[in-house]
């Protein structure tokens, strides 16, 4: 049984190798991995050591290494390779990652690349969709079956033509003009009887996905459905090729990572190795909107500068206001955002949800108003100040309340990602709101006040 | 083909029989459907509805429909079912699933129905796990192989045994003691010859997990190996589960949403459907945690009270400088979280991120900076409340890089999920330090602002 191994202590054992120039010791220590931690540990060393060691490897090697690697890494790896020797690993690679290694390259190295493969037919029809859709992701399906083939023919079948195929858990039976008809799981053909045919054991009702399907959409199918493969199929139904579940693990993993990204203001693909000009590419541009917003919040302060100036401790309680309505916006947002992405919840719902978050902000809102309160009113000794600051607290949290809901609905409906927006927009709201009702309340008492 | 349905057309036409009283009509209906759809069209009904239509289907049916059901509609669903008959359900049921519903019962009950169930040795033993580990996530392994046997007798075996059996693509090899040696993909099985051994077509490297490993540990491992199914072994490498790859879906699904809800500073068991009183307990104490911090903040700003007194405008400003800083600290610190949860980085590459994060936030610093003293300045007509504004601006800038680096290395260093509680840190870091360099700047160049 082989344990997953333990990577730092594997990549110390590489570079004892390395350090010693013994490039086929560690070449052959390598070998003794599995592919998925071989590719990792490679994609870990500096240029020059993985260039050592990428152009010793044989191409089916190679093979396996593109297959494990993020899309980040590939390019890395593939500025070692002659344009014949990449050529000879994307002919052994699955179509689906040689599609994807070649994305990774410049445009023209690609193309060469192309020109000098012996099969590139699979790899250029997968280019032709747009990475994020079914299309994009899937790979070529395995030969299929026909309905009146008898087990044991189809297993004689699957002999000779599916040694070299990839993994497959799923066959799918197709009539003369290709179009998928049914689906016979593996299990299904070996518990049958050699006789039977497989329009007897095929089951019929097979779910499958257009090509232009974003691959979110496919993700909730295989997930709804507990699918281990999902079929492609053209506009005339016919089959193009299977999207794997174990794609579509990393779509919902990014998918998560985009979300997260984008509710803290950053764009979606950031990533904690971009280089620094990238980085500062992925998140200025946001900083410098929130600047916008915040000077329009300040604009609203400045409004009421004299109350301020005649009573300046107002100044140490307005961030409170309009910081916990930004804390309770963002609560309420964040779980519309989620709850919108995994399809529990849909703009029609819009009113419901308002009732349900009002509610919820009413009772937060009256529980941290008492509080505050409380403190700032025995803190300054001043129960008029306490009054002012807790009644801005309860609107405020209505506000948020009422933002948190209607931002992502209101971008929903208008087909933009929620999460991409309505962080800034309910801030900015919770921020003004804030202010205006903490700053006019206290304008309307302020000879209680000083 | 089957179309996915569109879930709010066959609600409608759910809604329909039931409104004229035809339940046998529904549950017809309810039986054209894929058990995904229907169980979740029964989970959207109203209780009593439900209870009409539940109450008439078979124990395989409703077999089914709790095999479909997220966890929190189960409850809902065994309330409308005497004991025997849950027991029956329960006795049909995947033993990892029947775990789970018994899971959502009252203690009482459960033991009652576990009683009553014809083999509940299966469901009792996997509900000795704690759920969120490898064990609480598997289900019974397929009944396995011997390496002895050759391949037309293991598909003897299997017509004998496995037609009964959970979907399942890999088969596992034990030696005489149950413990786990090798595996074989049914693909293997199909292209092999009948006279061939288990031994010789068997992959020796076969990677498990102990029954104690954490959920996401098994995740991972799936993930990384690109895995359908992860053999769960005992103390003495005997197989007692597996975890199937649909299962560890839904995991990474989970594990993202507690994080995204956790940067959002609320529980991560959140949901939009929670009832009032929960949602309340989910949100309020992050509310009065971060009024706490938030007044900690307030009591820098009222030591600079006669600063403010005699320069209000200063009031305006200073939410800004804190603002910014927030943001850009959550950035950092989300960049971080996500990082450190995919496992791209660890405590120990603090020192890179330090010097990584700090060089992006003196260049989003600076920029932010200079745009924010010129717009100030020109606002105000006051080149030297641009300065202030500006310098406080940059140093907040870089105190937020460093907060957001440190405060997720330094809470998962001490084994704190670095999502729970680096939102509250992180931002309470950025208030103070903007508050205290904006102000005490101000304070410093006091005499060139009035």
């Amino acid at each position: 049984m082989v344990d997953p191994i333990e990577l730092n202590d594997a990549l110390e054992r590489l570079h004892a190798y390395l350090d010693g120039q013994d490039i086929a010791g560690a070449i052959d220590y390598l070998r003794t991995l599995h592919p998925a931690d071989s590719a990792e540990l490679l994609a870990e060393l500096e240029p020059e050591q993985q260039g050592a060691i990428v152009e010793r490897l044989h191409a089916t090697e190679l093979a396996d290494v593109f297959e494990q690697l993020d899309e980040e890494d590939m390019a890395g790896v593939a500025q070692h390779l002659d344009v014949g020797m990449l050529a000879d690993v994307l002919d052994e690679m699955e179509p689906d990652m040689a599609a994807d290694l070649l994305g990774e390259l410049e445009p023209d190295q690609a193309a060469e690349v192309l020109e000098q493969m012996e099969e590139p037919s699979d790899v250029a029809a997968l280019m032709t969709y747009p990475p994020d859709t079914a299309g994009g992701i899937m790979t070529a399906a395995p030969s299929s079956l026909r309905r009146f083939w008898t087990v044991s023919e189809s297993i004689r079948f699957l002999r000779k033509h599916y040694a070299e195929e990839e993994d497959f858990y799923t066959l799918y039976v197709l009539d003369r003009h290709a179009r998928l008809i049914g689906l016979v799981d593996l299990k299904a053909l070996i518990l049958a009887e050699p006789e039977q045919t497989i329009e007897e054991i095929m089951d019929r009702s097979v779910i499958s996905v257009r090509a232009a399907a974003d691959q979110e959409e496919v993700a909730q199918l295989l997930q709804r459905y507990d699918l281990v493969s999902l079929p492609v199929v053209d506009e005339e139904e016919r089959l193009i090729g299977i999207v794997m579940i174990d794609d579509v693990v990393d779509v919902i993993e990014e998918e998560a990572t985009e979300d997260i990204y984008r509710l803290a203001q950053m764009s979606s693909d950031s990533e904690i190795y971009s280089p620094i000009p990238e980085a500062v590419r992925n998140r200025l541009p946001w900083l410098v909107v929130n600047l916008g917003t915040a000077f329009l919040a300040s604009s609203v302060v400045a409004m009421f500068e004299s109350t301020i100036a005649s009573a300046a401790v107002l100044a140490a309680f307005m961030p409170i206001v309009a910081g916990q309505g930004g804390n309770a916006g963002t609560q309420t947002m964040t779980i519309m955002v989620r709850s919108l992405a995994l399809k529990e919840i849909e703009p029609r719902d819009t009113l419901w949800a308002l009732w349900h978050e009002a509610r919820v902000g009413i009772i937060n809102g009256i529980s941290v108003g008492i509080l505050v309160a409380l403190i700032a009113g025995f803190w300054q000794h001043n129960p008029y100040l306490g009054l002012v600051i807790g009644l801005a607290m309860v609107g405020n949290l209505i506000v948020a309340a009422i933002a948190g809901v209607l931002m992502p609905m209101m971008l929903k409906a208008l087909r933009i990602d929620p999460a991409l927006a309505s962080s800034i927009f309910v801030t900015t709201f919770t921020d003004i709101c804030g202010f205006l009702l903490f700053l006019g309340l206290a304008t309307y008492f302020l000879r209680f006040l000083i």
